[in-house]
């Protein structure tokens, strides 16, 4: 099969490689259909995180073509969301709602597991990572926001569940990534009251209007703490969501938050150092991470396919397999907030 | 008045001062029956956090001796819990739970406010500050557990709660000072099913014990977070509470933690960095800080009256005012767990 590879910083190119047949009882097949980059996949693209080379992508749907004979809940024919990690459901990780810290698991496009940004993919532990989709004839429209779910739709939920955000929050987003933007959308799902969102690129400006986004602030840094303050009447927000990973965007997100609120963090850290004088005086909190996205995929794909919630539009550049240099490289000159790949017919 | 005055480090010493008075309307004046030491006191005793020169103690029981005319809720006569900071509880921190970021707040024994180490203190904000006692005729016991309650038990209990710790959950105390061992009481409070607790200390271990700890561990720092993922068959604890405040007391309760548990922090942090890719690759959080005691009085309170929790154990030292300089050097030098002082009878 063909399949994208990442050959060292700023060298992504198709390649080939054997095609994936059943190893192990609980493995499935999926051939994907849809998949797409990832922000954090620029981090090894320009060579900020090292990766060896190998393969590539971890977010992608498909359909199921082979099941191993020990995998329960899935069939041939099945069109399947993938979280990017898998897990074996069964460790004590897992059953407390933390499959990415599955002591058996794994994450797709890395140490020779299968990447999403190929044709097809050998999914271990299926029963307990696929997340199979219900009907038929589903729009590119609910297609393409089924594939959020693989990764930032879900990161956008938990940086605000992380966060706490509840009905009549008031909430902070740092970040205008599509996790950012996810997480405004998520925000909005869960009921917050008033959504002040960090954004001063005019497309990245409208998804996160037309996700639900109350106030659209261009300033940064201490600039956006003094606005965001003043917008709130000196007291602060109740949950702030840090959706970059940056020491400024981490001093921004605790900066906003008013005493006993929670920094939600989803963006992986790069050069952050919590401002553990805020945690004390303020207590303001943090927690998040890396998402446990099997967990939230169900009760947000439900919302999808029922039409609430249309995180789709958060691709604004699609392409195909070949196109896979241009979909790494829109998103790294933020031509793209994020690129999708159409890898085959569903 | 006689009170005592810190001079600078190493230099507290017994002095005069005028007899408090009604300032202000929402004002009360206190005769302080029972006061004590905090370990937090200790930084400044040490030099090691800098404090102008000035009055002392911020945790004091006493009897209301005087009110303004809009003092509601108190009468002369009052046996009343002072919490360590005032609030005028209608700001919009106090009112969401915070009042130790009370826009209009101050903390006794601190600029020039009557601390609670000496024979009376002016208390603003009265009404919302001071909790009163019912009942009458308290024992001693009943007296220095209520004297807890101005912050070390709510502290403790503050690390607790800020770690989540319900019931059936397994908790791990880093630190054994009197924060420490009333954390180890507050999660047995809410009933924890497991309690490990770090101390090497025989007269802390046996305070523990009384508390509710089940595992008393003298380890410190990698080999104890090898002995706790030992005991907890490599899966780590569901809530760990930061008792210290030092770069190796939050590594150790980061290290312990299971995937999405949080770290309750309450130990003035000294030296801390959060070891920020644990919170991302465990999702473990960070909760807590300055404690919200004014808060938590009423319900410990009712606990104490009623004989289900005995806080009160943790002075192993009792002295009255003349003997403020022992009352330091004993808990500096770790004679004592956590000195009290006599200041007045009831």
């Amino acid at each position: 099969m063909r399949a994208a590879f990442f050959n060292g910083p700023r060298d992504i190119a198709l390649g080939t490689r054997p095609d994936p047949s059943i190893q192990l009882p609980t493995d499935a097949v999926v051939r994907v259909v849809l998949a797409c980059v990832c922000g954090s996949d620029l981090w090894f693209f320009r060579g900020e995180t090292p990766k060896p080379p190998g393969t590539i992508g971890h977010e992608f749907i498909g359909v199921v073509e082979d099941i191993g004979t020990e995998v329960t809940g899935l069939a041939k024919g099945d069109l399947v969301i993938a979280p990017f990690v898998f897990g074996d459901g069964s460790c004590p990780h897992c059953l407390a709602g933390w499959p990415t810290n599955c002591t058996s698991g794994g994450s797709f496009g890395n140490n020779d597991i299968d990447g999403g940004q190929g044709e097809a993919v050998r999914v271990p532990f299926a029963s307990s990572t696929l997340v199979p989709v219900p009907g038929t004839g589903h729009s590119e429209e609910t297609l393409r926001s089924l594939t959020t779910l693989c990764d930032v739709m879900c990161t956008g939920h938990h940086a605000a569940k992380s966060a706490g955000v509840e009905s009549g929050s008031v909430v902070a987003v740092v970040g205008d990534g599509a996790v950012g933007l996810s997480g405004v959308l998520a925000s909005a799902r869960l009921g917050a009251s008033r959504i002040i969102v960090l954004s001063r690129t005019p497309e990245r400006q409208n998804i996160a209007r037309q996700f639900g986004a109350t106030d659209v602030l261009a300033e940064r840094g201490d600039e956006a703490i003094a606005r965001i303050m003043e917008l709130t009447n000196g007291t602060g927000v109740d949950a702030a969501l840090e959706c970059v990973g940056t020491g400024e965007s981490m001093d921004t997100a605790f900066g906003v938050a008013r005493p006993g609120a929670l920094v939600g963090m989803v963006g992986a850290p790069h050069g952050v150092t919590v401002p553990i004088r805020t945690v004390m005086i303020r207590n303001v909190g943090l927690r998040g991470g890396v998402c446990p996205a099997r967990r939230y995929i169900p009760e947000l794909m439900t919302d999808v396919l029922e039409d609430r919630i249309n995180p789709g539009i958060v691709f604004d550049f699609a392409t195909n397999l070949e196109g896979i240099v241009d979909a790494y490289e829109a998103m790294d000159t933020r031509r793209a907030t994020k690129s999708l790949l159409r890898v085959s017919s569903l």
